[in-house]
């Protein structure tokens, strides 16, 4: 009888994570990804976001901007997309780099001038900038740390999405 | 006695909106806001944020890529966001033209080249580009449509964040 463990930090599956490094390396077209979400409105401005077979993010506005307030609205979750893959990426680079994360905490904010949304003149509807900051409790000491944050940073799918401008194609169909 | 009744269409509180923008007109200032969210790692990949005093945004991430699968990925989120977002724009501007919506779903899909989030090589971890395809049925004539597309296409928040370069300081504090 054998018996297999599975090594694990802060909960990550160290294999998982390094077999498919190693499948990529091997078969690099393995690394190119599609992403999918369909959005269904619901009404006024409440609509549902689905990916896979997974539960829906569901949006809405406050009551300040006509909404119902019913869950956060799409520049939130833009937020939350964001504080949530720097979430993975520390988690999967501190357990590669053997560094335990006792807690993680990191608080995002962003302005946007709401002119260009509603209508009334300029050209960026969007974030003018967006600041996070991470409060990441380990015994690693502050040089781990430092390299840790450096990865994780130039390595986030959803950070580079934002600080880069992504060719985006939307067509009434 | 008097009676006072609130003119919807589209489910959508067009007197709230009128209201915000002449409030915005006379008061500029009132245009700029900040929006925020706070992330907490729940152990391996997932986490949750949160905005305002609304439910969480879980996360995590497909089995393939090392997580437990209970939640979209930070990347779907993103999708998710854009939207999201594009529903609210339709929405809102359907509503101020008086364009009655049927039904509006809208599918996005993206590609992400996963080298660099894994260590691998290359510079971009984010998406290389994003499509969204709009199904909008309405009685709407197509001129007025496709001025419709184009208001809401030129004013989304989460839109111009993908679009344009933000600038991002994310700090370990």
């Amino acid at each position: 009888m054998t018996e297999r463990t599975t090594r694990h930090l802060n909960e990550v599956n160290l294999e998982a994570i390094g077999s498919l490094i190693e499948k990529i390396r091997q078969e690099p077209q393995a690394a190119k990804t599609e992403w999918k979400a369909e959005v269904r409105w619901t009404g006024a401005f409440r609509s549902e976001a689905r990916s896979r077979d997974l539960g829906p993010l569901r949006s809405d506005e406050p009551s300040a901007l006509g909404g119902s307030n019913t869950a956060p609205n799409p520049v939130e979750q833009l937020l939350a997309a964001l504080g949530n893959c720097l979430a993975v990426g520390y988690a999967a680079n501190a357990s590669a780099a053997g560094i335990e994360i006792h807690s993680l905490r990191i608080e995002l904010a962003g302005n946007i001038d709401m002119h260009t949304f509603l209508g009334l003149g300029g050209e960026n509807a969007g974030y003018e900038s967006i600041r996070a900051k991470v409060d990441l409790k380990s015994d690693a000491s502050p040089e781990q740390l430092k390299a840790l944050h450096e990865k994780v940073v130039g390595s986030s799918p959803v950070g580079h999405s934002l600080s880069r401008a992504v060719p985006l194609r939307i067509e009434l169909g």
